[in-house]
């Protein structure tokens, strides 16, 4: 990035931004984060639509004292849709040991990107947060690939140059959810909450997209296996992650009606009831794992036992805290990424539920266009997911048990008033 | 407390108890506190009952270095049951002044108490915590009297001696919560839990016996204001205890369809909508006062307006965070304890919802045969309960909407299943 | 506000925004409050400031189906800054009732107002958020009133015409603090957020600027007294908030060495020591009240102590959870808020410490210019307060004992850098 | 277990109980655990100790309905020390399968146990919950075993018969944290917490035994890793446990600066900042891992640098939501587990920070005599210790800033007060 013919020590570039720069804060967060980095801007031309839906333009110069500055700047605020009128192409460079990138190397965000190769903008693949972009130019693709999967012969995007970004426009699409974004306050209007992301499941549904459940143990301590249960016989689930935990704890209830072994009916303990988890875990080892449990009879109901009869594809991440395992845990959390990553690709509805570890390993590989909700009892789950750079999520705090009950209520009663789609 | 014949410097005192001694951990606790308070104890007789409802029998001497450490240890352990057998009348003494017990007067604990005159056992009235009892000796009559109500004539005990406490058998008539006592853990299986809650509610309407609630505005924040309506039309709510902030929220849903600005129907924000809960306090201002706004037709629908119509006794304690407040609201806190305090002698059940203040209030006034069930999705108002003695609360960490939607489905179908009372 | 000759069935009205309107998110929230209420808008002069502190400028219409939602929407954008071209005088109407005010009376916001009176526009001084405005004909002077303090003479302004709203201009002054305005993330460099509140109090006693603490009895519980005693001594507290149960275990801890109970310095539980609370207040009420009490030499040590000997204005105000109370405690609801909102006045800095109750009845009172500082272990205070409309706290989450003690470190480490003033 | 010649239907075995069995509370668990589960007990001998240190004795007859419930109760009661007086031998079953335990084998608890061979009692080594007991009869020694460490020519020990266990006596070396034990409330005096705390720590590397320190990343987030640095060059952490994310983000402060991206001296956000922890792995998995760089002089400085540096253990156990790793991060669970289960052998003292994952995982390997103390700003974490079955844990609920920097300041005085040792 070299300077202009300006005064002496600054440097400057220009910039344009298009979209919903106003009304969805992007102009605002760019200047914002000009100035802060110590650079200085000037508005050369704006054009703000007239009406809501109007896109709007603006043209802006952006100063910083040296290079480094300036380009550290133009970085951050590229990641905002700011892109340089003076276009290059992305700048390549071959890997040169297995699993890691080149210094330099671009990183990658959860937003829809594009990148510059011989004058022609050229999609990313795969969009995911923290990866690199790895080019195929014979085939003049481009898609992201994470550290752990480099291979040397791969060629990288580094630098800023020849990248561009288009920040998914939240306004648009997430509307309805609009209302819960702005904090994670306990007191707001739940059944509203719960019967729009009924809305979105029916919806996603009928329109034969894809759901994925990402879910904890609590699931199963609280009561609230037998409402998964009934929304995976619907049709609403098609992935369930979880760990082995979900699945023990569903297993030892299947088989003891214990959940870490309190009787889910009476709510009082078992005897000796803190082994029934062990002992459900030993006696599907020795069936050899789920599915042959479920086909020799062994497992007759639950969670796990409606994946298997109704064919939802389910993935147990392993985890240091696991009893056991189960024999379908995958243990090496690497191995368990990829697979996770696979099979979120034709993902578009994600409904996370009290799990802090797979609720933000998986906001990790989700890219920013999946909607995403967020329901555990604990803010702290909600606000670690924001921070960590998943904001297309929506936090809903709330208790797991009567959440899932009104849920498939609400899914039902809406089932009904459609009808036979 | 006069030491006996025992070697110089040791003061010896015998003392009995009785009762689930084992069972309910009682003399655990006694010999733990005599220990860890210095003192020394010799199990001189021990009785266990062979079977759990046998009551059980000790007697013990307990040992100090001195008459002062001996008599705290004895207070502190007569909390729990513990008797001198060297018994002695309630030593009583005249107030010197208003609004002041006599130092050393005898602190009250909020469990069955009873008061030797005359060598006879008097029981005390109107049970507290934190309270004098006062003596009337013509009626020969004990009751509790708070702080701010003494005056000059009365008579007050002092010191421990002559006061025994029977502290409540919480293993008996608990049973059905106690799995829930255990922790403030939310991952417990809700559904029973909530079952169980409606059980006690149905069971205490059809003994004739009191429910109180307490409830926060977080009830009409949440969008479960029409719940509880339900259950005041139903019959399960004898009083309701709440402060401006539910009255006020209440009122604005009524008649502007917010709570705080928040439409509650669709969860979107009201233009101006923060202005809603101060226009609702100032008609009902105008209006004269709740019961009035019903009477002209301006209030025809919510909490306040149910319980006006069911003729439910709604009390309206004040705070330092009140706007307007609305005429019904009692601005004087010690006035308020005074009118709660009379409101609660007949109560039986109390079910306090989402509120800090008024739970730890109305805690602080009960006695400890009375079921308390206290539910909020913030753990810290159940641990704070605990804290201040209110032990035999039952806490329920879960989300107020669903809870109360659940425990409305709960009761309906119990009533379908039992049949007309 | 009426239509002008547009196309029938449109109401239009021209209004201007002034100031950071971009930097601030003026604008876009104003475009935004036009759109969701089902208006249009359209831009027709726009000038932005070329650099950071350049002020910049909006002409807009906003357009709508009826005057009625165009009066809405014009009420809203208003309190963001956005005044009719077209300008009124403000509307009077003269109370007709004791304690409340005339059906659509201005309601009030914590920003800087002004009211248009023949022309001029005249500054509203006690700046406060739902209150009324009143205004002196003669001295030509407004300034706001709580609702219960309206007598009938009282001329109050009616609807939004001819009052304009300043927002505050956070950027500016709130710099240092920004990072940790964007959530209640735990996961925050704590010792960076303690060490600027040092300097914002020290900043503040050296400018002769006053400070208010507000604080709740975890202070004393967590054995964190001594370090705001500290404060005290060295002149960083001009006023004190608190109940009366910071103030009684506080002075429990005076007598008895316990809080709650249990000893501060070891950690244990004392003897009968839940009498210790009770006992303290008793012992206060017979001197008189705790300044008597430190006169006598009854009271030698602790928060209170301190208070009194350094001349701190103190304010205990009640609540329906109190003990006792103490005598100094004021328990009248709206006469302690009378005498903490003439307490506030020329405040400029608070730190709010691990109350609830206290923080968000304070929070109602102060003007937006005043920085505020929210310090709890629970989230939850801190959400709330963002809620109800004290959009400048700053929150900290964290402990209050920890924080306190490095608090009076990095004070004095500052006072030892910066020398004697 | 075979009933004797009572009434027909009713089996009866009689039990004894040695130890501090009132003083425990070990005797009301076990005969409450025989009721609710429909048992009945006769108490036939009881001899309570006179003295606080004296032990208790007690022969009590447990009779059931059935052989089968009456197994179900000794196998419960068994946890806490009640032992059949009809002595058998353990019943051993030769494993039939790799990674699973025979039906029926017996379920280890963390409590110290013995099995009886040939008529001897054989102490149990490597104490784990949640594993079988192997057998070496030729050696005549047992150990604990996981499940997926078992392998076909294992002998285990199946059944209740031939087990005994003793509960730890946690009133007798726990008593200096007795207070903490309660609850989870954070209203406690939390000076005195952290000091003893800083005793046990300085004790033990005084006394020559492991500490064990596991982390989250929080304590980098927080700013806190400067302190965990003087912890491990004064010698008080003798192993650190942690995952790729705390290792990430103190590389992450060492070279950039940041944590998350945000500057932990300023406290503001850097530009780009969030790619700062990606490159941050990068570079390392370029050098070969943490000791490269560190020996390369890539990495100078933060806790890791320290580990290497100071000769301390670290195990870094992977996750599902780890980036990267770092070359050093264990991906497999199952191998990570095994890693810490050898590491945790010889440990004495564990002071657990800020993470909820790690803290359940070295829970539920640590035997109960182990020290564990549970730092944690969110109370969840601590409670989900607590039900688990970690029950020597103490928690506390604190911030892990203020927390670490006191705790180094109360060892460094304490060590100047004890002198050289």
């Amino acid at each position: 990035m070299e300077s202009k013919d300006t005064p002496p020590k600054q440097s400057v570039e220009e910039v344009e931004v298009r979209g919903h720069i106003i009304d969805s804060l992007l102009l605002p967060k760019i200047l914002d984060r000009v100035t802060t980095s110590g650079g200085q801007f000037r508005i050369k031309d704006i054009a703000i639509g007239q009406q809501r839906n109007d896109p709007s333009y603006a043209l802006i110069d952006i100063m910083a004292d040296s290079p480094k500055v300036l380009d550290d700047i133009l970085g951050a605020i590229r990641d905002h849709g700011a892109v340089p009128t003076d276009m290059q192409d992305a700048r390549l460079e071959a890997c040169d040991m297995e699993g890691a990138f080149p210094e330099g190397f671009y990183s990658s965000t959860n937003q829809q990107t594009e990148v510059r190769l011989d004058g022609d903008w050229i999609g990313v693949d795969d969009q995911e947060m923290d990866c690199g972009i790895v080019i195929d130019l014979e085939a003049r693709a481009a898609r992201c690939v994470p550290m752990s999967d480099v291979t040397p012969d791969m060629l990288i995007v580094v630098g800023h140059a020849g990248v561009r970004v288009f920040p998914h426009d939240q306004g648009r699409k997430g509307q309805s959810f609009e209302f819960m974004n702005s904090s994670v306050s306990t007191e707001k209007p739940k059944g509203v909450a719960i019967r729009k992301i009924a809305q979105e499941m029916v919806e996603n549904r009928r329109a034969g997209k894809k759901t994925l459940v990402v879910g904890g143990p609590a699931i199963v301590h609280t009561g609230s296996g037998k409402h998964l249960c009934k929304l995976i016989r619907g049709g609403y689930v098609d992935r369930l992650f979880a760990g082995n935990a979900l699945a023990t704890h569903d297993i030892e209830h299947a088989l003891f009606g214990t959940s870490l072994g309190v009787f889910l009916q009476q709510g009082d303990l078992a005897e000796a009831g803190h082994e029934h988890h062990i002992r459900a875990i030993n006696r599907i080892r020795r069936a050899g794992g789920i599915a042959n449990a479920v086909k020799d009879g062994v497992l007759q109901s639950g969670v796990m036992y409606e994946c298997i009869k109704n064919d939802v594809d389910f993935l147990l991440a392993g985890s240091i805290r696991d009893d056991g395992p189960l024999p379908e845990v995958m243990t090496d959390a690497i191995g368990a990424q990829r697979a996770m990553r696979s099979a979120v690709r034709d993902v578009e509805f994600c409904l996370m539920i009290a799990t802090t570890l797979h609720s933000v390993a998986v906001g990790n590989l989700l890219p920013a266009r999946v909607r995403v909700v967020c329901v555990d009892i604990n803010p702290s789950t909600v606000i670690k997911l924001g921070d960590r750079g998943s904001m297309q999520t929506v936090g809903l705090v709330t208790d797991v048990e009567p959440f899932l009950r009104v849920l498939v209520q609400e899914v039902e009663t809406l089932e009904e008033t459609l009808g036979a789609p």
